[in-house]
Formats: structure tokens, sequence, C-alpha cells
């Protein structure tokens, strides 16, 4: 098994070669005509996402994992409307990030390129099988898919619409390869194979990346759990904090970059709390204060210590009430997963020094923790969003699944 | 040990968040101070390096590593140079690289910041220990430097003067640690604290690079070998082509960036292959070369299959005739280390094609591969030269020492 899955990286690494030259308009053609394949392709992909549905109830799977296995017509549909926005976002290889002429007379350029051959690790969700490789593709690089394999119909029917859209504009179709096993000795051979695999991107539960971390051999981005905190400072505007704090909850309660952590200025808790307490009420949001908090948060639960640093993945939020901005960035300091963290204020200089103090992927000032995604900060689409702080920190769009090389031009110099 | 290593880290961590914030002028400063300390300190720092020579002439090192270890006053007033050098580079730390205003309303910028705790693994050069604190520290970054044991005595005489430079600005000396046992165990252990450390970048020989490479749970940035190759293309000015290619060995045989072997083009052979081999042999640069090279370059040795692909370190340069641009690439495929490769040609297709189809992470149109270092290319300074294509590719300077986050301005928006 492991010299099967050895010839397939090395089959990807062909592949990227001449990936990295392909013109974006074969890329987008491609990525077009895959989109069309899945519009008309609903009733084929339903099929097969319904053998895997019925396989997964027969084994119990959990309520959460059957729906994020489904693939509903509106899902679907959204994938190939996924294909088409990637299609027409700008190709970032062959960019010229520097440019210069230096005193040796050599031109030299920074250009980027495809990282290579890009490993992605992934649980239930078939969608990601085409976002993924819609990414990798679109900039230059072959990616091999290692679903879940609760999913393998479903990516099976997808990857396999991904190989004909290549094979049709005369690429080569192992630019995509979907590897459905889940053996995790298979898992283990994969991450060795730094010789074919310049990249290994897992996105899925904490066990998934602890694995990945303890056994990859090739360089890792990953995308860990999302801890956010809101804090809260005396000149916040309240009504609209209560919104910001609330929404940033609700809008998506299991979401990597939702809230799970409220820091409030003491000075502003006993008008702002009551108020957030009542919103958080209506929409069934579950609050755990420290003492400080529940003074003034009638029916908050007291938050343990193990709710500091905590992903709830739910409609739970932890509440600390702090003495001033400096509480509130050790409070961060100490619990913070690097993630996202977001400041309401009026004060010019707290946002500053938060800005400046609370070094995660993405720090906000007066704005929701759910901004952090590659659509909202404008990068067009992610493949994740990196805690890690190299390479890429942060949303990773087309740009961050690149690589930058040194060109250099001169008339036969010498050194 | 382990513990201490650990306490040591966690150290360097707490050192890293104040460092990532301190203005440019104190860190400057401390470059400054550090040089002049150097300079008027000469005489301690031979002192210490007699230690660490007549230690390692006892246990019988070899001339090359002697060499390496030995801190003349040239080479010490030299690492006091390179620090004022670095002083006057620009602090990347806070550099926008984008700054849109999206649709919502949200002002995002992209940011660089510090990596955190950089650990650098090196062999015997103590010079390592300046330039790699100066370049760590400018960048904002805390560094362990893990030195070559033979180097102990100068290390330490070495950082502590950073440290004290440091302090004498207010700033944690834990912004460097110098660690200087060569236990591999303890190696091992420092290898797996990625809680504390977030890059190990390790400079040195093939056996310490694959070292880090299976044990390391941190991301690393590899300085692997250099197998750089020139291609001379049919239309090359041949007396300017000689002298790119002699010189490309001549001016640091044992250099990444110097030429391992030459590809041919069977059109210019027999014209470019005598004046090279004249020329070569005048500088007693031993060739070897496949049967097609030795109709043209008398005395050239025969190359065996395993001269391909090899890191010479040596006045010694393999050469190839090839029938065509296709056929260098093709060799540089199988045979290059992704470092550095050049074409040597008046055609601007074969120009355009070599840049697009060689990916290495610096490639050359008539210029000799010696260019390919932080200097040459205008970084000011490097800390290495990556061939992983994740982070960095190419030289490292001050801009590869950060990585960037998102910074987003609102005014209470939700999602």
């Amino acid at each position: 098994m492991a010299t099967d899955t050895e010839s397939l990286a090395a089959r990807s690494r062909e592949a990227a070669g001449a990936l990295a030259r392909l013109p974006t308009a074969t890329k987008n053609a491609c990525l077009t005509e895959l989109a069309g394949r899945i519009e008309s392709g609903i009733a084929q992909i339903k099929e097969a996402n319904e053998k895997d549905l019925a396989a997964a109830r027969s084994t119990g799977l959990g309520d959460a994992k059957l729906r994020r296995l489904t693939l509903s017509d509106a899902g679907i549909r959204q994938m190939a409307a996924g294909l088409r926005q990637v299609a027409a976002l700008p190709d970032p290889v062959g960019g010229v990030t520097r440019d210069t002429m230096l005193p040796s007379g050599l031109r030299v350029k920074k250009v980027r390129c495809p990282i290579g051959v890009i490993l992605m690790i992934y649980e239930a969700r078939p969608n990601v099988t085409i976002d993924a490789f819609a990414l990798c593709f679109k900039s230059g690089n072959a990616c091999i898919l290692k679903g879940g394999r609760e999913a393998a119909h479903s990516n099976q029917v997808l990857s396999g619409m991904a190989k004909a859209s290549l094979e049709g504009h005369g690429v080569c179709p192992d630019a995509v390869t979907l590897l459905t096993g889940s053996d995790r000795e298979e898992m283990k051979a994969l991450l060795k194979l730094s010789q074919y695999i310049d990249l290994v991107i897992p996105r899925g539960g904490t066990d998934l990346i602890r694995f990945v971390h303890e056994h990859a051999r090739i360089p890792m981005v990953q995308h860990f759990h999302g801890v956010c905190h809101i804090f809260v400072d005396a000149t916040a505007d309240v009504d609209r904090a209560v919104e910001v704090c609330t929404t940033a909850k609700t809008s998506g309660p299991a979401a990597c970059n939702a809230v799970e952590c409220y820091l409030v200025h003491e000075k502003i808790a006993p008008v702002f709390l009551p108020k957030l307490v009542a919103r958080l009420a209506a929409e069934k949001v579950e609050l755990r204060g420290d003492e400080a908090t529940r003074k003034f948060a009638a029916g908050a639960k007291p938050a343990t210590e193990e709710d500091w640093g905590r992903e709830f993945l739910d409609l739970i939020v932890a509440c600390r009430v702090v003495p001033d901005i400096g509480g509130a960035i050790e409070h961060i300091r100490r619990h913070g997963s690097n993630h996202t963290e977001s400041i309401l204020t009026a004060d010019a200089a707290n946002a500053g020094r938060f800005l400046d103090e609370v070094q995660s992927s993405c720090v906000l000032v007066n704005a929701s923790t759910r901004f952090n995604d590659g659509f909202s900060l404008g990068l067009g689409a992610e493949i994740g969003i990196s805690t890690s702080r190299i390479h890429a920190y942060g949303p990773m769009g087309l740009e961050e699944l690149t690589t930058q090389r040194y060109v250099v031009e001169g008339f036969y110099q010498t050194r």
C-alpha cells in the first residue's frame, strides 16, 4: 500500500512540473467546465452522497457529522459557484513582487511560483474536495486530497469530474489525486514523502491536527482551533457592542472565528452586561461568567478555570470582567490561540495598543471576529486559516498557495 | 537537562513578546553598541577562540574545520561591520504589504510582524553567533543559538557581549540565548518545543540537516546543499562564458552557490570547451566530463554517474554536452537541488524558456550562480539560502524573518 501511495505521489510531482506553467486561460477553462459538470451532475453526485450517508447512518455517525457529510442541491450549486469565483480571481503565478536594478547591473525580480504538490487532509465535508482542488489548481499546484472515508463515494464522483474536466483541456489528470483509505499507517507513510510533497494542510479536529503534527516530515500549515476574544473597552458604544458580541457567536456558533470569550472593562460592565445578557438570552446563548460578571449578569453560569481558552463550538460564551486593557491583553496572551481578537473602543490609544500588543493572525478594532476569513478580508477565497506563523498566518488564499523565487538577468557579470 | 532547555525556551518566548514592539532606534542602538564592544574586545574574543582552537587541535579536528573555527582580527572586524550594516537596513516590522478598503467598510491591512522565537543550529563558525543574532534581533525575533561545541568559548564571549549590549539599552537579555551542549538528546528535546519555538533554521552539513528534519516538530526552513548548474547555450558569448563558468567555481569552491556542473550545447562545445579547459587548468580546477565533453577537453577526467548532482565542495566541476536546451533542463530536473541555475545565451526565447521551466530558488540569465546570496540580490544580509519552497525560497533576509498578520479597522460591523 505504501508503494502505491508513493507512486501516486510521484505522479503528482510529475504533474506539478507542467502545472506550474499552465496558461491562466486553460486553468480557468478547466474550472469553468468543472462547474458545468457539477451542475449537470447533481443527480449523480447526490446518488453517491446517499451511499455515504446510508453507510454513515448504519455505523451510527453523529448528527453534526451527518450534516457535514450531506450534499444538498444548494450545497452542490454552491460548489459550482465557488469554482466560477476562483476562475474569476487573478492568477497569482508569475506575479512580480519585487523588481530592482542593482548597482552590479543585475536586474533582480522576485516572482510568484507554485509551491508544487500540496497534500490536503480533511474530514467529512465532501465540498472541500472541490474547494481545495480549485484553489490548488488555480495557483498551479498539484494536490493530493485525503478525504474522510465516510465521504469516499461523494469524493470519488467529485474528483472524477475534476479529472474529466482537466482531460478535456489536455491537462494531466494527475494534477488531482484522491485518496480514500483511512488507514493511519498509510497516512503516516504519506506524511514522510518529502521528496514528492511540499506542504501538508490538515483541516479538521484536534486529533487530526495532532496526528499530522506528530508524524509529518513535510512542512505543515496548521489550521488549528480558534479561541477568539472580544474586549469591550470602557468607551465602547454599548448598543452596537451588544450587537457585535452577540452575532460574533450566533452567526456561526461552531466556526473557528466565532467569539468564545468576552473581556469586559469593569467601568462599562454595569451598563453593558445587563443588556448583553438580555440579548444573549433571547438568542439562547449560554453565558459563563466570572464572579464580577455574574454581579451584573443575572442567570449567567459560573465560569470554571477550563472555560478560559476553550473553543465551545456551540452557543456558549465565557465572560470575564477585567480592570483595564492590560488585563484583557494578559488574558488573551495566556488563553488565546493566535486566531482572531477584537477590541471595541472609542479610544484611539487603546485601539493602537491592542493592535500592537495582541499578535494574533487577525486583530480587529470595532468589528466582529467573524470577519477573519478569506472572503471577508478580500482574498476572494481561502483554503483555511493558518495559526502557524510560518509561510502564512491567517486566511490562506491563492497568493498564500504560492512561493517566490528569484529571477535574475545580467550581461555576463562574475563575482 | 531537558527541563533546563525548556525553561530557557520559555524565557525566549517571554522575551519575544516585548521584542516584537521594540522601537527601531533601540534595536539599532543595541546593534551599534555590540559592534563597538566587539571591536574593543578583540583581545578577549581571540583569547576565547584560542581555547577553542587548542581543544580542537588536541582532538584532531580537520584543517577545513579549524579554518572555519578561527576568528582572525579581520574576521572579528567583519562581524562588527556586519552589525552596523544590519543596523542601517530598514526595519521590516510594521511594514504594510497590503492596505485595502473593502465594500463592507472594513479597512484591511496586512502588516509584517516577527515570527517569534527562532532556533538557529549551526556548526563550527563562531561568526554565525553574531550574524544570526543581528538578523533575528533586527527583525524582532528572540533567538536560541545552538552552536557547535567546538566553538563554545568563542560563542560564549560573543553572546555575552550581545546580552550586555541589550541590557545597556534596557532590553531583556533573554532575546538571545546560547546553548553550548552537543548532546543529541538535548537537541531532540529542543526540536519538540513547538509551544516555545516557531522556526528552526539548521545551517551545516547534510548530517545535521537530516537530523533536524527527522526530529523537528517545529517548522523548519532548510538551507540544504547547492548543486548549481550553468547551461552554455549555442549562442553564448564564448570568451565571457569561459570567464563566468570559471569564476563561478574559483571564487568560492565550497560555497553553496558555486557551480558544480556545466551543461554545454553540442553546437558550441567544439569552440567553447577547449578554451574553458585551458582556463580551468590555469586555475587548477579539475574537470570531469562525459564522453562528448572529453572529445574537446583534453585532460578532462571521465565523469561517473555519481558526479551528476554532486556538490564537490572543492575545485572540481562536472561537465556534460547536451543536444539542446531541453536536454539541459532535463538534466537539471533530475540532478539539481533547486538552489541556483544559470543560462548563458543570446537567444531571448531560450532565456525565457529556461527561466520558465527551471524552478530553482534563483535562476539567472547571463550571470554567475555566485550571485545567489542575500548581499548580491539586494537584501542587505541573509541568514541562509532556503531550498524549502515554504515560507522562504532562496536567500532569507530581514523580511523573510517576519510573517504577516491582518489588522482590521471597522465601525461595529457584524457578519
